[in-house]
């Protein structure tokens, strides 16, 4: 498996996957330590709820979300951010079309093509 | 020192710091093993060449900069990233106002205001 992205990450040149429920991704920078994803939803299209053991920050690059962290639902816009501890329960769905960048540490492994 | 962010991080309840040359910064979401800031950038402005032990990955979210990592120079637009492993040196010029998201890991310990 591939541990280290480029150093340069053109939009027009990375792939986008399916992340479920018509949700795509892009993977941007990572190493192992550290991964940088696009997420691309649509109105209505929702992450569920779920925790996993890495530490995340999201930033919300576009459009609006209602967003659930440990239980406390807000909605966040254009240049709002979220935080969440490794195990938070965490979801969202989407009320304007928009675009998420998630940050994880360490890498989501799972997320990298297979070799 | 506060060693967790909130869960939400609204804009506009966050304050802007002197990151240096007119540059300004947000910290957004974090803990010790993760720091999302935003940094923006007025046209001519730069990040000078520098380089730390921190993992980073950088997300344009608007603008276009002339970024340099590990000796190579390429002009980024809003959509587009960078990578950085630790101790490589980069910098940046601001081509048109623009924001950055930066990610470390660790976090940036020195950024945080003193308790």
């Amino acid at each position: 498996m591939n541990q280290q992205s480029n150093n340069f990450i053109f939009d027009v040149q990375t792939p986008w996957q399916d992340a479920g429920g018509g949700v795509v991704r892009q993977i941007l920078g990572y190493n192992k330590d550290l991964m940088m994803v696009k997420v691309s939803f649509k109105k209505g299209q929702a992450g569920a709820m779920h925790s996993h053991p890495h530490s995340q920050v999201t930033y919300v690059a576009s459009g609006k979300f209602s967003f659930t962290v440990d239980g406390v639902t807000q909605t966040v816009s254009a240049g709002d951010a979220l935080f969440k501890q490794p195990g938070v329960e965490h979801g969202c769905v989407c009320l304007e079309d928009g675009i998420l960048i998630d940050c994880f540490h360490p890498m989501r492994e799972t997320f990298l093509p297979e070799p």
